[in-house]
């Protein structure tokens, strides 16, 4: 019998978990949850149903776990705690500082209810925090260094769609080189935020825009780009379709350390991502531990769990036999 | 009040253990039982003991984990099952073919007393095994790769030292640029072995003895070089005690796949290790396995474990809050 999964809200992430469930057979689409009009939303997959997120409660028995595709800022720390009072619920909460606030309030409904809730899950948060949290582990005395890109900051594009003038515009996170370099061969650099990343700007300008001012906005703005080198490219409307309309990301975890009983011997930990779609990856993270949830449940465990509480043997369809033969 | 470590078995691993032991203060190395004369064993931390194997039994109620240092090929199937009998044990068994026979023993022999054993710890069989798992389970369409190396293969070392006429060797195993990078493109190429690695042997000959047919008998030694471009460089006794003393290894796990509704977009992860001391870096991960073993068993887990069942957060020193806060 397959797990039975609902999306709720049917973005970009929503219709990566309808793919990634595609891609898992035990797993099966019953409902995307929307806040929109059900009758305006196309699924992909026959057979599943659509409907207003008021009903969700209603279908509570039919659906083993609830993926809940909103945004951090503020949907999911409403959403996540509501609906894991009826389901068990997987989301992709990204904003590191406030983790343990949302952790908290999950955690409490999912224990009054019964269910289990795993949050943060995706590449950063999630397989990223888990191999910062394996290397940790491993190697005691080193040092961490996280890499982001090449890739498209959706958070920054919207900053740059915002200026005065701008049509459209997407900007890249791309990772310095030398910096990975010099981080790989154990050398333990200190970096600034300058020297570890550079951003790329393609930027669709209105007709008789001040170009000039445009470029000097971008490349003065506080906390966005002000602290890096950046670079800005102006293009037509059509070029920013042709060449710019996927969301790749990516990126590199490195651990660096010291072993031996005198810290003689040097080890270097590096786990990399190379993305053509981060929601498409995000969601086929998330539906992995979908599948966990379910069985967390299953065994009698409830609250909130992150990447961090769930024994790996859970993700994955095949079981401990044959994993064992044919993965160890 | 720490974990309290016993080491069976003081070579390499055994060294490497009570160094990465140095690492962890919340653990604490309490004896080391040796197959020697004790008396003739000399290690290297105050205030721990050295007992004869013998006395093993008798001191379980001082010892938390029993890390087991021994060899795959014939202590392991035995020791195992054995000191699980009177302790949390873990060990490094990498025989991968006979990994579902030696978990069957000693799940057996863990659940009877009521211990927990984890087999197949270190890098391979361990964090490759893991890094293969979640890539499996969030790609679910595609293919896996492992290259070794750069490093020193023990197995083809000794393999080379019983051929007539050599006094010593190290061979090194090196996998082939040109092959990792078609697997980082994401171009899924089927490899021959030849493809993907490549041998080099570093041989130092006794006076006299005929290089041309020793370099003749490893190049095409069945299993071991007959199948790789194998070069062979003699060398003399200074040369490989200066050049070619330490033990470094390393390697790539990829997983390269698909997702999408129409497998339209591609993905890259790679997990890679680069080590100066293969020993001393299964040890540190052993180690952290060791805390995960005592924490599983105080929870009131028994039976045979591999790095597949065993939750990351077990792995650590900090708890959950810390982890939530630092590392997800």
């Amino acid at each position: 019998m397959s797990i039975r999964i609902g999306i709720l809200g049917y973005g970009n992430l929503g219709r990566g978990v309808e793919c990634a469930i595609k891609h898992n057979p035990d797993l099966e689409l019953k409902a995307v949850f929307t806040r929109r009009d059900p009758k305006t939303v196309n699924i992909l997959t026959p057979g599943a149903a659509v409907y207003s997120v008021d009903e969700a409660e209603k279908k509570k028995d039919e659906i083993d776990v609830l993926i809940i595709c909103g945004g951090s800022a503020t949907d999911l720390p409403v959403q996540t705690p509501k609906y894991v009072q009826w389901f068990n619920v997987v989301d992709s909460f990204d904003t590191h500082a406030k983790i343990p606030e949302h952790f908290a309030n999950v955690d409490a409904a999912a224990a009054a209810s019964g269910h289990v809730g795993i949050i943060s899950v995706g590449w950063d948060p999630g397989m990223f925090s888990l191999n910062r949290m394996y290397a940790n582990a491993i190697l005691t005395n080193g040092k961490d260094y996280t890499f982001w890109g090449k890739g498209v900051s959706q958070g920054h594009s919207d900053a740059i769609r915002r200026i005065d003038g701008v049509r459209d515009a997407k900007q890249y996170t791309i990772p310095v080189d030398s910096a990975l370099a010099a981080v790989r061969a154990g050398e333990n650099p200190d970096l600034t935020t300058r020297e570890k990343h550079t951003r790329e700007c393609f930027v669709v300008a209105e007709e008789g825009a001040d170009l000039a001012r445009i470029e000097q906005e971008i490349k003065t703005m506080p906390n966005y780009f002000a602290d890096y080198d950046t670079t800005v490219h102006f293009i037509s409307e059509e070029e920013l379709k042709r060449d710019h309309s996927g969301i790749p990301h990516g990126g590199f975890v490195i651990r660096s350390g010291k072993t031996g009983w005198n810290d003689e011997n040097s080890h270097v930990i590096e786990y990399s991502l190379k993305l053509d779609s981060n929601p498409e990856f995000t969601a086929s993270v998330i539906v992995a531990y979908a599948r966990a949830a379910y069985r967390m449940n299953q065994e009698g465990q409830t609250g909130c769990k992150t990447v961090f509480d769930v024994a790996p043997a859970y993700l994955s369809a095949l079981d401990g036999a044959e994993l064992r033969k044919h993965l160890l």
